[in-house]
């Protein structure tokens, strides 16, 4: 077993454990692992942002955002992390007090109800049992009681990575398409990893990121808005700068940023986007879709239970088993295989564990991380058919 | 001249104008060159911001930050632009209706005058002429007059890359610290290329970023904060979140940061920082000094007027001579010899261009400058003593 103690060599490396063998696999909920492709792109010289050069490539990086969020609406870019892109949906579109509905379905609903009264909004939350989505039902039998006390948004996160549940915003966007509020959506995790459909399920404002379906490090935010999400900017009067999308919009119109942007992260989406529209969007979601059935089949046939019942195809949340931590898990698959998965978050940090397969994440990954999981939970005492896991896993991939 | 025509070639490469020859050299102040120990430091796998292998990288980052800023303050690292960082700097340590004091020596003085009024801050601007240095007495006289009216915070602009000035920072330190009210400065483009001593001159709160001195691409912003702004973070009822110091003050007890940060531009960062203090932190700061005077040398010998009064080190700020346009000039010096300067900013657009000499810069690329230049103004009937300039800037370098 590797030695965890960093060295700091004379050539002005970090050797730490895991540096090199065993090799390091990142199967989180983001970050996720990079595509030679996108690493190679991202040595390129820096350009400036102003020149003709970086704005050809920023619109080839906004076109190809428009396809992959499949709307017509405006995608603004921005250098910050999926949580400065919840803030800034609500900076933009809203003013002190107002009434909004937040459906917190786990850590990262919670974060957007958080933010909604850090803004001093009225923040109305439909609180879900961790680990189920929401019934759209819910969402419209509040709306109803709400009548004539004007909700004016609608907050739902798309794929909650800390439950793993995907919530359904088709059936909600049909719902809140009915009143007047302003339908927002966290879809930094779902986005490029499960179907989702900004304009024709009626999304005012989808909010993404660089780390998780777009194979990119962390560094860059992305929001699509809709025609009436921009009406309602222009009534909005909380305080903005560095997120204002009316700032940033006004820049986009000649490929521009506002700000100095994240070049070499834009350098990799170039070429991320690529990648993904190489493999074609529903292929993606049928990639994503098929791991996940394996890794459940895995999981499952390992006499473990997963923690959601509403599963999105993105990350796999698992109970942990009896005689085991999440961290003791986390820590052996990561000292003896080099596979770093995540354990719970928030409410759930001693509960779960958590294993991401978004992004370049393909069969061997997923078969990796079951064997992996076999061993340590065999070794710890954890009852069930040597093997199960892994052949139940095949089984699922078998044919493809 | 090579096209400047696109070509999206089968080997998904961008092939630009300038491209591979002429050699593309950035000379803007900001974004700046990336040293190869950089650019290799960020290939490295991504490794999840939770692990204890990135905090142990963190750790380093903070302590080499410390160092360069010349603090014991705390040091905070966020995923933003400069901009970014100076809407953080309002947003942390204010309350709506608070009386400040914005010194506007430029464009990024202007945008934090700006800033502040978004905020709803009542906002005092001493207007200073651009290409001067603000007087320290005039502030002195601003403060005194506005006794009793309570100005809470100074914001002033260390240097000021629109005008090419930099702003006596120690100066100024000596009469705020006189007061209550807190000190602001944006050093964004100053640290780590003019001497900066954060604790020594009493600045309370010290913005920066990558992409200047730090010689790392855009991404990352930084703040020192002292521990009587974190008296008055306690106390600031300004809406924050994803820039919020408090709450990434308790992540980095942890050498964590509470969002995803831009992971491979903290990698590049952790080698700049090796890179500068290898340097050394006055011998930085003197070979910015040095080859700003060598630029001024070359650039007056050709027969060319400096707009500034009060010169930065990092960056030359030259009046457009007769019979030119700054975006000519740019043009012709990029199209030709691979150099890219910066045109005007603000309202300076066609009236000055900018040379920035800052972060990764030597003797040859100060020279390489003002050769173009030559070439190009003695083309277009700018009437000077050929050779001029560059026997001017190689006798202040010799001997070196």
């Amino acid at each position: 077993v590797p030695n965890m103690t960093a060295v700091d060599d004379q050539n002005n490396n970090y050797s730490f454990f895991n540096e090199s063998l065993p090799k390091h696999r990142l199967m989180t909920p983001g970050p996720t692992m990079i595509p030679e492709r996108v690493i190679l792109a991202m040595n390129r010289v820096i350009k400036h942002h102003k020149s003709e050069y970086f704005s050809k490539i920023f619109e080839e990086v906004r076109d190809g955002l428009k396809q992959i969020y499949k709307t017509d609406n405006d995608v603004l870019i921005f250098t910050s992390s999926g949580t400065g892109m919840l803030e800034a949906a609500v900076q933009n579109f809203f003013s002190p007090g107002e009434r909004v509905l937040v459906v917190n379905t786990g850590h990262f609903g919670e974060r957007w109800a958080r933010i909604c009264q850090v803004y001093g909004l009225t923040v109305r939350v439909l609180e879900v049992e961790w680990g189920s989505a929401v019934n759209p039902k819910l969402i419209e039998q509040r709306l109803s009681e709400e009548t004539g006390k004007d909700i004016t948004g609608v907050f739902v996160t798309h794929t909650e990575t800390s439950t793993g549940i995907e919530n359904d915003i088709e059936e909600i966007g049909k719902i809140v398409r009915e009143t007047d509020a302003l339908f927002l959506v966290d879809t930094v995790s779902g986005l490029a990893t499960s179907r989702f459909e900004t304009d024709t399920w009626g999304v005012d404002v989808a909010l993404s990121a660089s780390q998780k379906g777009f194979m990119c490090p962390p560094g860059l935010g992305f929001a699509a808005i809709s025609e009436r999400a921009w009406l309602a900017n222009k009534k909005a009067t909380l305080p903005r700068y560095y997120f204002d999308f009316a700032i940033s919009k006004d820049n986009m119109i000649d490929f521009q940023t506002p700000w100095t942007p994240a070049i070499t992260i834009i350098y990799g989406l170039v070429e991320a986007i690529k990648i993904i529209l190489e493999e074609g969007l529903e292929n993606v979601w049928e990639r994503h879709n098929k791991l996940a059935r394996a890794m459940r089949a895995g999981i499952t046939a390992m006499n473990l239970t997963l923690f959601p019942i509403n599963l999105a195809p993105n990350v796999t949340v698992v109970n942990c088993p009896d005689g085991f931590t999440p961290a003791q898990i986390k820590k052996q698959i990561y000292d003896r295989f080099g596979i770093y998965i995540a354990g719970g978050q928030g409410r759930l940090k001693d509960l779960v564990f958590r294993i991401g397969h978004m992004g370049y994440v393909d069969k061997i990954d997923i078969l990796s991380v079951i064997a992996s999981l076999e061993i340590v939970l065999k070794e710890g005492g954890h009852i069930f058919d040597s093997g199960a896991g892994i052949r139940s896993a095949m089984d699922v991939l078998s044919g493809d």
